[in-house]
C-alpha cells in the first residue's frame, strides 16, 4: 500500500507518520511538507518530498506515483489565514483542490482522509454539536475547509475518490511556541501544568472546550482510512472545563505544578474558544472513532513522556 | 454608479443589462461576456469586455475600474460542469473567487449580487425548502455554487465585500435550443405550448417544479443589488405542477395549442426536476422579493412578445 501524508512536519503529521511507519507493515510511506525531512526519516519506507502543494512540479511528482491511502494534513494555521486571507486560500483551499482532483484523476479511487476542523460550525450555540449541525464558518480558515469537505463529497460522490473529512478539534499539546491557533492556550495550559510554571489563562476556569491528545487525533485519523464510510464526521473529544484539567493535573503532577495558574479571562477569546456545548459524536464512537479514555489519558498523551519520568522521580516507592 | 455584469450575454444577463440601462439612470454599466458585444450596446453608459474571468488579462481591466454593484452570473451550465468539472471548477469556482478577491481589495465594499441556484440543495425531502435548508450539493454545479455562497459570505464577514447570494430556480423560458440544463424542459414546454408544437414532457402532469420568469428572476436581482441585507437567500418562485401550466396555458392560447403535449415520463428527470416541495420563501417576500403575480403571469412574461401578437391576431373582438 501506497501511502501519502501532506503536512508531514506538522505537529499532527509527525505523529501520524510515526505510528505509520510503526504498526503498518507493507507501506510505503511518502511525506510531503515544506520543511526538511525528519532526521530519522531515512528508512526505506519513507519517501520524502519537500515542497507545497501549490508547487506545479510536487504536484507532477505526486501525479507520478499512485497512492492507496492520503492523509491530507497540510495547512496554515486559522490566525495565520485570517491575516492573509490570500495565502491562506492559496494553501488551504486552492492547494487542496489541486491535490483532490490529482487523485481524482488516477482512476483508481484512492481513499482521502481530510484533516478538516471545527471551525467550519462558526459560532456554537449551547445546543449539542454533530457532523449534522449546520457549518456557518465565522473565520476564513473554516470556510476555506468547509469548502474543502464540499469538494471531496462531490469527488466522493462523482466516484473517483473516496474520501472522509474528520472534523477536528484544538489537538493537544502543540509544541511551544503556541501560535496562530486561537485554541493556542489549551496547549500552553498543558505545557505549564506539566513543567510547573506559572501561567495566566485567558479564559476562566469553568471555559469549556473540547480536548483530544495527539494520540487520540492519529488513532482517530488511521481508522479513518481503514474504513469503508465516506462523508464528513465528528470525531469525539473530551469536553472539559480549565477547572476540570486543572484538578486531573493535580493529581498526576501534584499541588505545586498547578499553584502557578492565574485567570485573567478575555472575553473574545472566552466567546469563541471557551464556550464548547456537548459534543455529540455518537455515529462516530459507534464506528469505533474515540476520545483519550480519561482527562489523565488526555493529558498524559499530549504532554508526553515527561509525566511519567518525572512521576517516576517522585514516586514514593 | 459603476456596474459590473459577468455572463452579460447569457440569458439572465441579457435581460438585466436591457433591465439597468433602461431604468437606472446615472449608471455606467459594464458588460463582461465570452460572446461579443450584442448590436444594441453601442450606448455611451455600456462598457463591453470580451473574454472570460479566467483570463489575468480581464481580471487585471476590471482591477482597473471600481465598481460599485457587481452582479455575477458567469457561468457554465450544470451539465457541462458535471461532463467536464475540470471545466466547472475553473469557471464557476476558481474564476468567481477571484472575482470576489480581486473586488475585496478594491476597498470601498463594493456590492456583490451572486447568481447562486437551488443544485445547492441536492435532493429535496418533502418539507419546505427555505435558504435555512441544509445544502446538500448532488451535482458538481451545486457544489462549486455553494462553496462560492460560502466564500461570498466569509469576504462579508471580513468586511470587503457587501454580499448577497440568490438561489435561483430554473429560469423560463429560456432560448432554444435549452441544453446543458437538467430543468430545460421547463423551457421546452412553454416553447411548444406558446408555439402549439408537439411536445413529449418528460416528467409526468402531476410533476412540481418552481417556476420563476426571466422578468421576475431580474426584478429580484436588481432588488438585490439595492438592498441592505447581506447572505444567501431563497427567492420565491411559483411552486406548479406540469398540469396547473398546461391548463394556464390553454387559456392564454387556446385548446388547440396544449393538444400537442403528450408525456413520457423518465424516472430520472422526474425525481431531480418533478418532486420540488413547497418553497418558503417568506423572509425574502418581507424584504420583496417576489415570484411572477400568477401563472398566466409567468408564462406571458416567459414566452413574452410571442403571446400578446398572437392574441390580438386570434382576438373576437
Amino acid at each position: 500500500m501506497r501511502i501519502l501524508v501532506t503536512g508531514a512536519e506538522g505537529f499532527i503529521g509527525r505523529a501520524l507518520l510515526c505510528r505509520l511507519l510503526t504498526d503498518m507493515d507493507g507501506t510505503d510511506v511518502t511525506g510531503l511538507d515544506l520543511a526538511v525531512a525528519p532526521p530519522w526519516a531515512s528508512g526505506d519506507r519513507l519517501r520524502w518530498i519537500r515542497g507545497g502543494l501549490d508547487d506545479r512540479a510536487v504536484l507532477e511528482q505526486l501525479g507520478a506515483a499512485p497512492f492507496d491511502l492520503v492523509f491530507h494534513l497540510a495547512s496554515i494555521p486559522g490566525g495565520r489565514a485570517e491575516a492573509e486571507p490570500a495565502l491562506g486560500r492559496r494553501v488551504n483551499l486552492d492547494a487542496s483542490l489541486d491535490l483532490l482532483q490529482l487523485l481524482a484523476q488516477s482512476r483508481h479511487r484512492p481513499r482521502v482522509v481530510y484533516a478538516s476542523s471545527i471551525a467550519v460550525y462558526g459560532a456554537l450555540s449551547q445546543a449539542p454539536v454533530s457532523a449534522q449541525t449546520e457549518a456557518r464558518p465565522a473565520i476564513t480558515y473554516g470556510a476555506h475547509k468547509r469548502m474543502v469537505e464540499i469538494a471531496l463529497a462531490d469527488h466522493t460522490r462523482r466516484g473517483d475518490l473516496s474520501g472522509i473529512a474528520l472534523r477536528l478539534p484544538g489537538i493537544v499539546a502543540r509544541p511551544r511556541p503556541v501560535s496562530g491557533f486561537g485554541s493556542a492556550f489549551m496547549s500552553e495550559l498543558l505545557h505549564a501544568l506539566s513543567a510547573g510554571e506559572s501561567y495566566v489563562c485567558p479564559v476562566s476556569p469553568d471555559a469549556t472546550a473540547w480536548w483530544l491528545s495527539a494520540k487520540a487525533a492519529v488513532d482517530n485519523l488511521v481508522l479513518a482510512g481503514k474504513l469503508d464510510v465516506c462523508g464528513t464526521l465528528q470525531p469525539p473529544a473530551l469536553r472539559l472545563s480549565i477547572a476540570e484539567v486543572v484538578a486531573s493535573s493535580v493529581q498526576l503532577f501534584g499541588t505545586a505544578r498547578s499553584a502557578g495558574v492565574s485567570f485573567a479571562p478575555d472575553a473574545r477569546i472566552e466567546a469563541v474558544f471557551g464556550r464548547y456545548p456537548e459534543l455529540d459524536a455518537s455515529a462516530e464512537l459507534a464506528l469505533g472513532f474515540a476520545h483519550d479514555a480519561s482527562v489523565a489519558d488526555m493529558i498524559s498523551n499530549a504532554v508526553g513522556a515527561r509525566i511519567w519520568r518525572d512521576k517516576k522521580a517522585n514516586s514514593p516507592q
